[in-house]
This record gives structure tokens, C-alpha cells and sequence, in this order.
């Protein structure tokens, strides 16, 4: 029988897993698919990478690579544009299968470069691309779209779920946490692609996707990160009976898809409240079908390996499927949910100077945009100092709340920009 | 296009599900899949059931059906023996596809079907068998094979979940829970195959066979029910930080492959430990790859339609795949480990009359069998009447525990069969 040739560009930590894990384990693997599998090029700019693996043939480029005899390229070179698209591109139009778990890349370029997989009659496959090792890709693209899909819920990525569980069980502030995190290797140096949100919008778009049969539309998300989280607010959560998270939604509503990254409230107790650390966790809502939990490890050599490779096994086993789970030719626009239009309750904390009307002033802002409240908090009191009042509103939009507390934010009492958190029902 | 031309077998709740579901969503699925999909025939060996649907063509007998221009059959019948076999072999022989609900078929004959359905070149896929709309045999098969599976846990019997459940949250009796069950159609009019354990394991010999490339081997599982649960025995596991759920166990030990149905212990704030009523949840171990996680319903005609359905659609796609994940030839027999060598510790109650001497006499006889106690409880302070006596044990094997206890049991103070619950590590 032919061997399925396979060639890996990038060999960083998951590069070097997914070319390990065939040394050691490739004839196992290649008896599950039912047909060898076998590394036969690897590519890197840094020669130094490159000599730490076998492989027949070792590329410093990507265009001759995608020119090479494999049957298959691995790209895990990273990137929203220049050598990842490249590549896949070139495999693609040279008649090759490709297996990325590039999100940047995938949530730009996704609509498109499915269409090229399509044309060619090759699979483009990206299970490594969100929350790694959970098969959440495979799980909506082939599994719960029977009935619809009505939400996605993620915390997808690890290092905001792990700041927020250790701000949490500590009570330390967000900077001082993120230092232990790049410390222990859990947040790059420059961690922003991560605390602020991005790189979990990269992952919700391409969710949203395959949920609901649309282009992925990267620009539709808004994005929050968790700098502005504080201790205090995590403390007020548990007070409520909630914990925050850092979540990535995508809804269907009456006014179009609603897609977030925004630290939310769970409730303690429930499945995404529980995904401690690390993890990722995904809740599907898939109508009569019923809500669907999957947690595992988000990110790591093997987890993604794991990815990886189960994608080389699918697309040896014959099954190519189609990118995003339907053809890439019936992938309809998204129809983005106008900004602000989602509605929930929302926690509120303001930082106000303890001066006597200060707490009518705010009511009377929030009554103004029809905010109502269902509870509050007062804590600390000392005439002329800073208190925080915490308050828990009735469902309302975000709009209005975002208009109030512009309002608000002006106010000489109120000493720095208030916080809201929406509150996730179930 | 050719449309994919099915024939659903079996019109009880899930198979009229899976009917309704076509003649509601067809074209969208057929968009989906890429191929028009049309249910053209049913078989049921009742009319009335029969005359609820349209379909070009209506059979009472299976194999009329297996003869039809159907390209896929869906058996919804159900039966370890009989017409569901009878259709399957016939189906296959004939060329279609195969799609099936059948755990009892498929834990007893699914390497033999297996073989057959490779051999002629077909699909026999089997997700609605195991945990209803969880994507686990699909995720078994397809994801987290590639470093290995080093366990597999599961609740997989919604109706024992929900007693226990329910025992939990009222502190009722086995017994009385269990009527209030079957009146509200959780639990059959004969519940045996649930509380027995007999479905789980089903369904475990079918991870099993996933899990491990290994042919079901039903009669590997070792099982056993809840009947004997009481409610001492679920406040006693509270106090320990600890629920009772019934549970699928298989295990690579160095013995061979440990296959469990029994209650266990699990600790509380665990993923097992929070899957309520009916929902099923699973865990895998994936050796690197980390542990694994999935919720979701268990039964119910959509979650069931959900998982027939979406493998419609896979094979509709072209994903035919090995029916366990590799070629039937490769699949080893299970080498299983010998009964009663799972080691664990163990929870033991003793109903015991509260006379001097029946500690020491008990202590005596789990000293003889080398099983050393960890902690104690006595309940009940009534000389001469009946009492509890509760302990966990170190880690020992199950077997010398049954030893020890079935000395312990022939005691006159010990008025009714010892309790030996296994208590799960993670």
C-alpha cells in the first residue's frame, strides 16, 4: 500500500511533537488509518530546528515544500499572513492536503482558502486551531448540527483561565499574577495577543463558523480582555454565586449572530464555571438535540499533537469533508448582530468618592436608560474616601448600559471608569 | 446530484424522530452533507406505526427492506438477536450502508458485522449506541487515539443517574425512587436491563473495543447494578466528599483490560461526581494528550435522532471509516484482566447487631486478607439491635475484599450482606 507522505513546516514545541509522536508511534497510527503514514520533510527557517529531526528531505522554504513530493502538509508556522497562507496556498493549488492549527490564519482566511481546498478536491483541516485537544472542530462540523445550533459558549483560551482561577484562589491583582504566569511558561512575554482578547476571538469566529454555516467574519467580534478585572470584582462574583470567565459567545438572535469575547459571570457550579486552570471548556446549546459540555486541555505539544495528527488519520482514512462543514460555496455571509444589541443582566462596580447623593446620582443614570436594579452592594465607608458600590441589574442591553455608564463616568464622585461584566445565564 | 436514499427500520420514538427530522430539515442536511438525502422506505412490523409516516415505500419485513433501493439502512429496532442482525447482515450483503442504534447487537456481534461491512466495502456506524448525542464513539474513533487511551469512565445509563440522583436529593429508597421513575418514563416498565447494569455495559464493551482496537468482548464486563445502594450508603459517601454513580470502568492494568459496570465512589467536584439526573457523562484518559471530558443527553428521541443522523451524514460525505476505528482484521481479542484484580480502595457497610466483640471479630477478618482501614464510622448506638458500621480501606484488590467480606458475612452478629462500594481516584 502507498504511504500517505507527509511534510511538517514549523518546528516549534507542537512541530516537534507532531514529528516525534510519528517516530514513535507512526505504525500504530498508520494501522488505525489503513494506510502507512510517514514524515518525509520537514521545513524551518532555523537550520538549528531542522537538525533536530529525521526526515528524507529538510526545506528552509515554504514554496518548496509545498513543491516537495508530500501528499500532505502540516502547517504550524503560525500567523494571520505572510509564509502560513503562503504555504497552504501553494499546497493547496500544488494538490495537497493541509492540516494547520493556525486560528490568525483561519479566521481571515478561512472562507477563501476553503474554497481553494474545495476546488482542488482537498481537505484543509484545522482541529488544533481551538482549544486544542478537544475535538470540538470534528464535534460541530460532524456531530450536533442536526438540529441547529442556538449558542456557543468557550473559554478557549488557557492563560486567561488560569490568571483569572489563580487571581481568584489567591486574591492577587491581574499584574501580579500574569508575572507568575509568564514565569511558570502559562503567558508569553507579550502577552497581550492573549489577555486581550484576540487570540480567543480567533477561535470563536472560526466556531461560529461551523456552528452556524456562515464565512468566519473576524472583524463581527467584539473583544474584551481581562486587564480591567480586579480582585475585588472576582470577590463580588463569588458573593453572587458566580465566577468570571473569560468567554468567547456566539449566539443566534432576532438581530443577527452575536459574537463576544468578554469576561462574563457564570454560575458556580455550572460546567464552565468548573473549567479550572489551563482547561478549556465549550457548552454547544444544540436545540432539541440538547446542551453538549466537552473540556479538556486547551493548548501543549501533545494535546495539539493530538489535534494535528487525528486530522493527518481523518483525512488518510478518506474522510476530506468539507472545511467548515458544509461546502465552502454555501457558506452564507454573516449577518452580524448590530454592537450593544445583546441583553443580559450585568454587574456593575463603580469607585466613588463616599459624598452624600452620590449613589442617587448613578441611580438616576441608570433610570435614565431604563437600567434597573435587582441588587447592590455598598462596602466601605469613610466621608470623602473611595468605596466601591457593586450592583447586580435586570436584563437590559448593552447598549443602554454602556450609554449610562458613559454618563456616569463623568460624574467629579466617581474616581475611575466603572466596570461591567454581563451576567451568563445558564 | 444523486440523492442518498435511506430506509429507517424500527419507528419507535427515536426512529420517528429520525423521519420527522428529515422531512423538517432534509434540505438543509442534504446542504450539509453535500448530497440530497431522502428517506424513501420504512419498516415496522406494525402498521399504525407504519401508516404515521410517508414514504414512497412501507415493509413489515426487514428483509424486504434489505432488498429495496435503498443505499443506507438505519436500524432502529433493537434485540441482541432476531430481525436486527438479520437486517444488518442482509443490508450489508446487499451493499448499503449501515446505521444503527443497536448496543446489544453491536457489543455482541459488531467485530463479526464489522468484518462484513469492510469486506463488502460499507459503513456500519453505531454513535446513537453509546451516551445518545455525545459525540464519544465518533471521538473515540476519530480524535483521541493518537497517544493511546489509558481509561475510559462513564455514566452512561441515564435512568440509573436519575435515581441515584433523586436517592441523593431525597433521601428515598432504591424502591420508591424507581416507581416515581417509571412514572415519569425514565425508567422502563421492566427496568432490569437499567438498574442491573446490563445496558452499561453494553455500551462500555463498545468504548472498550474503541478505546483499545480490541473486539467487544461482552462477556469480559464485569457487572453489577444499584439495587443494593441505600440511602445510608449516599449520606455515608457525602460525609466521605464522595457521590455514588453507577459507572462503565475499562482499564489497561498490567494484567489486561480491566472492564467494570459498578457503582463507585467519586469524588465530588469532579466532572463524574456533577453529571445529575439523566444526563451521561465520559472520561478518557489519553495518556499525553490529557484527560477528556463529555456531557450531554444520554436518551431522548432528538439527542438519539442527533447521533443517527450525523452519521447519515458522515457516510453520506464519504467519511466511511473502520467501524472501530481500525480495520476489523486488526482489531486483537481483548486480553482481560482476571475478575476481581482492580485494585481501588474500597467504602464496606456492615449491618451489624450492636454487641461487644463484632468490631474486632470484623477487623479480624479484613486483617487476615491484608486489608488495612483507612477510617471508620459507627452509626447507632442501641445494644443488641442492628447498627452501622462504615469504613474505607487502603488501596487492596476487590478480590481479597469479596474474600474477606464473604467470611464477614457468615457472622451471626452481621444481620444482612456486607456493602463494598469501590471508590474512584479522580
Amino acid at each position: 500500500m502507498n504511504a500517505m507522505k507527509i511534510g511538517v513546516a514549523g518546528l516549534g514545541t507542537v512541530g516537534g511533537g507532531v514529528v516525534k509522536a510519528f517516530a514513535k508511534s507512526g505504525e500504530a497510527l498508520g494501522t488505525r488509518a489503513g494506510t502507512p503514514l510517514e514524515v518525509v520533510a520537514v521545513c524551518d527557517r532555523d537550520e538549528k530546528m531542522r537538525a533536530k529531526y529525521e526526515a528524507a528531505q529538510k526545506f528552509d522554504d515554504v514554496k518548496a515544500l509545498a513543491a516537495s513530493n508530500a501528499d500532505l502538509i502540516v502547517e504550524l508556522i503560525g500567523g494571520e499572513n505572510g509564509a502560513a497562507p503562503l504555504l497552504v496556498e501553494e499546497a493547496l493549488k500544488a494538490g495537497k492536503h493541509v492540516v494547520t492549527a493556525n486560528k490568525a490564519m483561519m479566521a481571515r482566511h478561512g472562507a477563501r482558502l476553503a474554497a481553494l481546498a474545495e476546488k482542488n478536491g482537498r481537505a484543509l483541516k484545522f482541529e488544533a486551531a481551538v482549544a486544542g485537544g478537544i475535538p470540538i472542530v470534528k464535534s460541530l462540523r460532524e456531530s450536533l448540527m442536526v438540529f441547529g445550533v442556538s449558542a456557543v459558549r468557550g473559554i478557549l483560551n488557557g492563560t486567561c483561565n488560569y490568571i483569572l482561577t489563580q487571581m481568584e484562589a489567591t486574591g492577587r491583582s491581574f499584574a501580579d499574577v500574569l508575572k507568575d504566569a509568564q514565569a511558570l511558561g502559562y503567558a508569553e512575554a507579550d502577552p497581550e495577543l492573549d489577555v486581550g482578547g484576540g487570540d480567543t476571538s480567533h477561535k470563536l469566529a472560526l466556531l461560529t463558523a461551523l456552528a452556524f454555516g456562515v464565512k468566519p467574519d473576524l472583524d463581527a467580534v467584539a473583544v474584551q480582555g481581562i486587564r480591567h478585572i480586579t480582585p475585588d470584582d472576582i470577590a463580588f462574583a463569588r458573593e453572587f454565586g458566580y465566577r468570571i470567565k473569560l468567554l468567547g459567545i456566539a449566539k443566534k438572535t432576532e438581530n443577527g449572530i452575536d459574537q463576544r469575547v468578554q469576561p462574563a459571570m457564570v454560575r458556580a457550579g455550572t460546567a464552565l464555571a468548573d473549567v479550572d486552570g489551563v482547561l478549556n471548556g465549550v457548552v454547544v446549546n444544540a436545540n432539541e438535540a440538547g446542551p453538549f459540555f466537552f473540556e479538556g486541555r486547551g493548548a501543549g505539544e501533545c494535546a495539539t499533537a493530538n489535534a494535528v495528527i487525528a486530522d493527518i488519520v481523518d483525512i488518510a482514512r478518506g474522510n476530506l469533508g468539507s472545511v467548515f462543514g458544509m461546502p465552502a460555496n454555501n457558506l452564507s455571509a454573516l449577518s452580524a448582530a448590530p454592537a450593544g444589541s445583546a441583553t443580559s443582566a450585568f454587574y456593575l462596580r463603580f469607585q466613588v468618592l463616599d459624598v452624600p447623593g452620590v449613589l442617587a446620582e448613578i441611580a438616576g443614570h441608570l433610570a435614565k436608560w431604563r437600567v434597573s436594579i435587582e441588587s447592590m452592594i455598598q462596602r466601605g465607608r469613610a466621608p470623602g474616601e473611595a468605596v466601591s458600590i457593586v450592583m447586580i441589574t435586570h436584563e437590559t442591553s448593552q447598549s443602554a448600559v454602556e450609554s449610562a455608564l458613559k454618563t456616569i463616568a463623568g460624574s467629579d464622585s466617581v474616581i475611575a471608569p466603572p466596570c461591567m461584566i454581563p451576567m451568563e445565564a445558564k
